[in-house]
């Protein structure tokens, strides 16, 4: 049998682009023409020429999000550059539009310059209702990210940040409610700072889970530590957690909560049986996590979650991106901050009437996730105003 | 009755986005997802990543076209910024698709300095087979598409200038013709030396029509001025016309082709009637022409071109854009210059076979045009070879 890695090169071949542009309308007659370009469309650019914001009323930039990578942080493959990332983005664009009506389109940067980065979305900005950002290794993202918010008047959203940070906290509320312990006892450790890592730990921290310990592939993120990074840094002084110098090995002990961001097989089935009783295990590498979860359920594990598609628990962004961008363009949001994603994990989490250890979020094809993240970003947008 | 600027608006508010992005494939099963996304794509990530070149074997690159403006010089109308060219850069990338089979996304840039334009440009190269480049003032645009032929590898033409003067030359080629004189005898006024001016001066002379008269709103573009830019001083020197110092009127006496690259009303009934007789009249000044149709007959004119849809012999762009990308794109030709223009035009003319005084070009709606234009993107690759 062929393997999806086969399966999807000929998926490729065959389609050579699975996105693709259409017009609305067709283009058949002098009468048409004369309305959609010259010399009608001279008066739509003299009225968007007085007033930029009509762009929105008049044009596709209403609907449209761009998906920018540097491809220097491709899936859990490494830096291949902005030609490996063009599946990937194209990806992304097809599931914004079949999950959520949303256009977008993919822009692979030829640069990876932070200054370079955040001036090119600039440039490219006035077609755009959103930016999607993509893959783009850490802690670069941070600072990209950070600048366009400041500087762009639409939202900017690094997913692997915060589509990842939602889900996953979104998940964790249903899986402590099931356990039955509350968020300010929960003990939890997060293994892998990266860009999903440091989003994920901010935003547990905004929603009052505290206790958290940090490792790194260095070991637990202590202190005394010479090497952190300002995020690091950041995120120690919020935590409640008063870590020990060790490593991942003397951090799980005792803990209610281990959330993978790392690599495969950072868990071992030894490891799981020192943790509290009945822990909950997000292994959340991938394609591999940090620990299988036949071999985590063996250990004691209770609720076991990971990017997978073939056990039950899959943690997918896609739960969450398509319909905040959606909500964004609808309301015509200027620009997102770590409460929106809170409000979303919230109703992500409440939309499971009744969680089971086997199913702590919605299935991704759930027509009605997207509606239900749709409502909680205007819902969100209403209360700031 | 509603005026066809009010119908614009009208339909662009009903549309809000002229153009869509759809995925080909329904991605509406894990299975599929598998294969579209992650985790299969990641195989097709790491191939590219070993070879650039294969992202024309599975992505949309293939196919997709960048629509770049800084919105310098939109249309007719002037600068009016990057927000103003979104309708009309959208409207390109529908007639793209819709005549030609090619997906197009339109880039609007957001600055109008040349170096950040190529550099821009560059950066977002990755994902796109061509660059048509669209509504940037000269002389800005003669540098920027000569540095980004010369930095890129895939094929960049400014349609204000190649597309206008390809048409321009297919056109004169059957005027020419149906008049009775050879190219190496015809006397030609150019007036306007903007974008489509210089392409159209140079691919003329290129076809062998080196007798010339320029002119700018100065006057006659003569040895002795102070004030010409470098285009101007090349077109001088390659053209066999020995023009005196005057203004238009001195310009198009004896004339046997008047060709209107500027603005309303330049050209007077009296004006024509001191040309050569039978004159060639294109008034190509959008949406009001040098010389009103009618008027140009009165006067005596043979065959009158204007950039209309309401009169005979519309020169439109349309009529080679699409077929210029398209035979590119499936080529994947690295890069245009002005021999492709010529072979185009060429053939463009030789596909009608009656040209008559009101049918100089055949109808941007036929639908054997594209086929044509390909076709002489092909021939011209091969014979590169």
């Amino acid at each position: 049998m062929k393997t999806i890695y086969d399966q999807a090169l000929e998926f490729h071949k065959e389609y050579r682009g699975k996105i693709e542009i259409k017009s609305k309308v067709a283009l058949d007659s002098r009468e048409v023409l004369s309305k959609a370009y010259s010399p009608g469309v001279a008066q739509v650019s003299i009225e968007i020429g007085k007033n930029k914001d009509l762009a929105r009323e008049y044009t596709l930039k209403r609907n449209t999000v761009a998906v920018v990578s540097d491809g220097s942080a491709i899936l859990g493959i490494g830096n291949l550059g902005p030609y490996a990332a063009i599946p990937v983005m194209e990806g992304k664009a097809a599931i914004f539009k079949e999950f959520a009506g949303v256009d977008a389109f993919p822009i692979c940067l030829d640069t990876q310059d932070v200054e370079e980065i955040i001036k090119a979305v600039k440039q490219i900005a006035p077609v755009f209702g959103g930016i999607n950002l993509e893959d783009i290794s850490a802690p670069r993202c941070f600072e990209i990210e950070e600048r366009l918010r400041a500087e762009l008047s639409i939202p900017v959203m690094h997913d692997d940040q915060w589509g990842a940070a939602t889900v996953a906290l979104a998940g964790l509320i249903n899986s402590l409610k099931l356990r039955g312990l509350d968020k300010s006892e929960a003990k939890v450790v997060l293994n892998g700072i990266g860009a999903a890592g440091v989003a994920t730990a901010r935003l547990l921290l905004a929603y009052g889970i505290t206790h958290i310990t940090f490792c790194d592939s260095r070991g637990i993120v202590h202190p005394t530590r010479i090497d952190l990074t300002k995020e690091k840094k950041e995120l120690l002084d919020k935590s409640t957690s008063r870590p020990e110098i060790g490593t991942l090995v003397d951090a799980v002990k005792d803990a209610h909560v281990f959330i993978g961001l790392s690599v495969a097989g950072a868990l071992t089935i030894e490891m799981v049986k020192t943790m509290a009783e009945r822990p909950i295990i997000y292994g959340l590498a991938n394609p591999i996590p940090e620990i299988m979860p036949e071999l985590a359920k063996e250990a004691g594990a209770f609720i076991v979650a990971t990017g997978r598609s073939d056990y039950p628990n899959q943690l997918n962004n896609s739960l969450v991106f398509p319909g905040i961008f959606k909500g964004a363009l609808e309301e015509n949001i200027q620009q997102f901050d770590i409460t929106l994603f809170l409000s979303v994990a919230e109703k992500l989490a409440a939309y499971v009437k009744e969680p089971s250890v086997e199913m702590i979020l919605p299935n991704m094809f759930d027509k009605g996730v997207v509606t239900i993240v749709v409502n909680a970003v205007k819902e969100w947008n209403s209360n700031l105003k």
